[in-house]
C-alpha cells in the first residue's frame, strides 16, 4: 500500500519511528517492573521515564501520571463520583454534547446524575448553559475535551474551568486529540483530571494515561490486586507500550510549533481545493480548531459511500468517529450542532499528520473531484454553509 | 546482562521470537480495527486472526475471546454479579484463599457478598468446604485458579466445575499460569469463564483474555464506549500487543508437550539439587504441580535477602508473588496453607522456561550452595517438611 495516502489521522496515526525504536528496545527488556531483581528494576526504570516524559510533557509531576491501557480506560477511570479531591464530593456529572462516546457512556456516574451541556452551532460547548447548569445543583464533576475528535473545535476549557472551580466542581479534560497537536499546559487550563492517548500522537494503541491536576488527590480505582501505579490502576504495566507512549510524546512535543504551522497550512489548501466543487461545507471552519482536522459535506453526499470511494482511489479517510466497530452511525456531533440527519450522514472527515505533503493533499482534491462528480449527482443545492 | 540466569517465569516471561515478529510486522498496519478503509480492515484481520488462535488454543471459537489489557482487567471483568448467563444471576462470590491478588479483591461484588474457600496444608483447595459453601446460600459465581503462581499446585478445577453446576453457580478459572504450560480445554474442564495473559506465555505485558463458556452469554462491560469487542470492551484494541499475544499462544501451544518434559526434568534436577543443603523444603512437592515452578526455603532463610543474593550471584528470582510493586509481603498462598509467618517470609521462587538450559539450574544450584552458607547462618532446624 506504499502509494496509498493515510488521512485519517484523528482515528489513529502511524507509529512514530522513535516510538518504534523505543519498543523494539523494550521488547529485549524480560523483568516484570514490580520484581525487585536486576532485570524487574530495568523494567521499572523504562517505565519510569516514560512517566517523567508524559509529566513533562503537561507540565506536571511524574507521580500525578496514571497509565491505562488508552483513552477509553482512562476516561472511565477518571469520570467516577468517588474521586478524591480536597474541595470534597461531586455528586453528579456535566458533560458536554459532543464528547467521545467513552465519555457520553458517564463513566461509573449512574445515568440519572448525568446531565449534556449544549454546543452552539459550530460546536463550541455553551459556557453560559454550563454556568447555569452549575448553579443548578450539587458540585459536579464536568467533562469538556480540549478539542473534538470530528470537527477539530478547540473548546474553551480554560474559561471552563473557572467556571467550574467558582462552582465547587472538578474539571476532567478529554485531550486526546488536543495532546501533541497544540501545547497543553495540565496548571495553566487548570484541569483536575486530562486524558490522553499514545496512538493518536504516533505512540502504540491499546496504551494512554489519566493525568491529575492540583485539584484530585487520587482516583477511585477500577481494577484493583496488585499495586501497580500507587495502587490506583492494578495489572502488570504494558512496558512496551508505555515506552512507545512516552517517545512518542517526546517527539511529538519537539515538532508541536514546526509541524502544526505546516500541517494548517496543507490543511488550508486542501479545503481551498474541496471548495472548487460548488456546495462544498466545511463544518465549524469559522472556528479555532486543530490545524489538522477538516470536516466537511455537499449535498447528497453520503459519507459512506464517500468512504468507500475514496478508499478505492487509494486514500483512507473517515466518516467521523470510528469508533464503533464499523458502524457507520449519524455523528452525535453534528446533532448537537443542530445540523440535520441527512447532512450529518454526508459528513467526511479528513485528518492530516506529520508525514502529509503536499502531494498527497492535491491527490486528495482531485480523487474529490472526480468522486464528486458520481457522489453528488441528483443532489439538491441546500446550503449548510451556516456552520 | 547475557551471562545472567532468568529464573523468575512465572512473574514474566521473554518475549518469544513468534510474537516479536509478529508485534514488528503489526508495527506497520496504520489503521485502527474499527475503520473501513484498507489500513483499518488490515488492522481488523490482524486482531481477528489472534482472537482465532486464543479460541483454538482453548478449544472454543473466537467470538467468545474477549481481548483485555491483561490479566487483572479479566479478572475485574469476569468477577460480576449482572453476568449474563442462561441459569441466571448469581448472588455473591466464592474465591480460593489462594488466588491473586485481583481475584482476591473481589472484583465488582460488593465485600459483603465475598466468602473465602480455603485450601489443604498442601495448597489444594478443599473441595468439600466448596459443596457446603455453595449449600449455603444463592447461586454463587467461584474463581479457582488453574494452577498457582507461587506454589504451582494445579487446583481441581474440573472437580469443583462439577459442584458448581450443580448448584447453579458459575465458575470462574484464572489460568494465567497454566495457560500455555499446560493443556487446556474449556469445555472439558467445565468453566464459564477463563482468565489468560499474555506475557505469561512469551507474549507482552499489558495483554490478555477474558473467555467465555457456555454457561455465560455476556460479561457486564467495565469500559463502556466504543462498540469494540461486540460492546464487551470498549477501547482501541491494542493491536501490536494482541498480535503478540496471538503469536505467542500459537508458539506456546505447539511446543506445550516436549517443552513441559523437558522443562519438568531441569525443575526436578534443580529440586534435587537444593535439597542437597540441609533442611530445606519444597513447598506441595507431594502434590500435582506446573511442572516449571519450585517454591522452597530452609530454616532461618530471609527472602527478601536471598533474592538479593541471587541477584548478585546474577540470578533472577523472586520471592513469591511480584505482583505489589517492589514490595515484599509474606505470602497470603502459603498463610493459606498454614505455614508459619516466619517460614513464609523465608520462600523463594524459582520458575523456568523454555530458554532454560541444563547448566542454568546447575549455576542456580551452585549459587544456592554458597548462598546458603552465608544466608542460613544462625538458622535453627525446624523441619517444615509436611508441605
Amino acid at each position: 500500500m506504499s502509494d496509498r495516502i493515510y488521512l485519517d489521522w484523528n482515528a489513529t496515526t502511524p507509529l512514530r519511528p522513535e516510538a518504534r525504536e523505543a519498543m523494539v528496545a523494550a521488547m529485549d527488556l524480560v523483568g516484570n517492573p514490580s520484581s525487585v531483581h536486576a532485570e524487574g528494576r530495568k523494567a521499572r526504570r523504562l517505565v519510569e521515564d516514560a512517566r517523567e516524559a508524559i509529566a513533562r510533557s503537561l507540565a506536571t509531576v511524574p507521580r500525578r501520571v496514571v497509565f491505562t491501557s488508552g483513552g477509553t480506560e482512562a476516561n472511565v477511570l477518571a469520570l467516577s463520583p468517588d474521586l478524591k479531591a480536597p474541595a470534597g464530593k461531586v455528586g453528579r456529572l456535566l458533560m458536554s454534547a459532543v464528547e467521545h462516546a467513552s465519555v457520553l457512556a458517564g463513566g461509573r456516574f449512574p445515568l440519572s446524575a448525568v446531565q449534556t451541556i449544549p454546543v452552539d452551532p459550530s460546536g463550541v460547548v455553551d459556557l453560559g448553559r454550563l454556568k447555569t447548569l452549575l448553579a443548578g445543583g450539587p458540585p459536579a464533576l464536568v467533562s469538556v475535551m480540549a478539542a473534538n475528535n470530528e470537527t477539530g473545535v478547540l473548546q474553551p476549557v480554560s474559561q471552563a474551568a473557572d467556571l467550574v472551580r467558582q462552582a465547587g466542581g472538578l474539571l476532567h479534560v478529554d485531550a486526546i486529540q488536543a495532546f501533541g497537536k497544540i501545547s497543553f499546559d495540565i496548571n495553566e487550563v487548570g484541569a483536575d483530571l486530562v486524558t490522553i492517548s499514545a496512538h493518536k500522537i504516533g505512540g502504540p494503541k491499546g496504551v494512554g494515561a489519566l493525568v491529575l491536576g492540583v485539584g484530585v488527590d487520587d482516583v477511585a480505582p477500577l481494577l484493583r490486586g496488585g499495586g501497580q501505579e500507587r495502587g490506583r490502576r492494578a495489572g502488570t504495566e504494558n512496558v512496551i507500550g508505555i515506552a512507545g507512549l512516552g517517545a512518542a510524546a517526546k517527539a511529538a512535543l519537539a515538532g508541536i510549533a514546526t509541524d502544526q504551522v505546516r500541517i494548517g497550512a496543507l490543511r488550508d489548501r486542501l479545503e481551498l481545493g474541496l471548495r472548487q466543487t460548488p456546495g462544498v461545507t466545511v463544518f465549524s471552519s469559522q472556528t479555532a480548531r486543530l490545524p489538522n482536522s477538516t470536516l466537511f459535506t455537499a449535498p447528497g453526499l453520503k459519507a459512506e459511500t464517500a468512504v468507500i470511494g475514496f478508499d478505492l482511489e487509494g486514500i483512507a479517510v473517515s466518516s467521523g468517529s470510528a469508533c464503533s466497530s464499523g458502524k457507520v452511525q449519524p455523528s452525535h456531533v453534528l446533532e448537537a450542532m443542530g445540523v440535520s440527519s441527512a447532512a450529518a450522514q454526508g459528513a467526511v472527515r479528513l485528518s492530516l499528520g506529520w508525514s502529509t505533503a503536499e502531494a498527497d493533499v492535491d491527490r486528495c482534491v482531485k480523487a474529490w473531484r472526480k468522486l464528486s462528480l458520481t457522489l453528488l449527482k441528483g443532489r439538491d443545492e441546500t446550503v449548510v454553509e451556516r456552520f
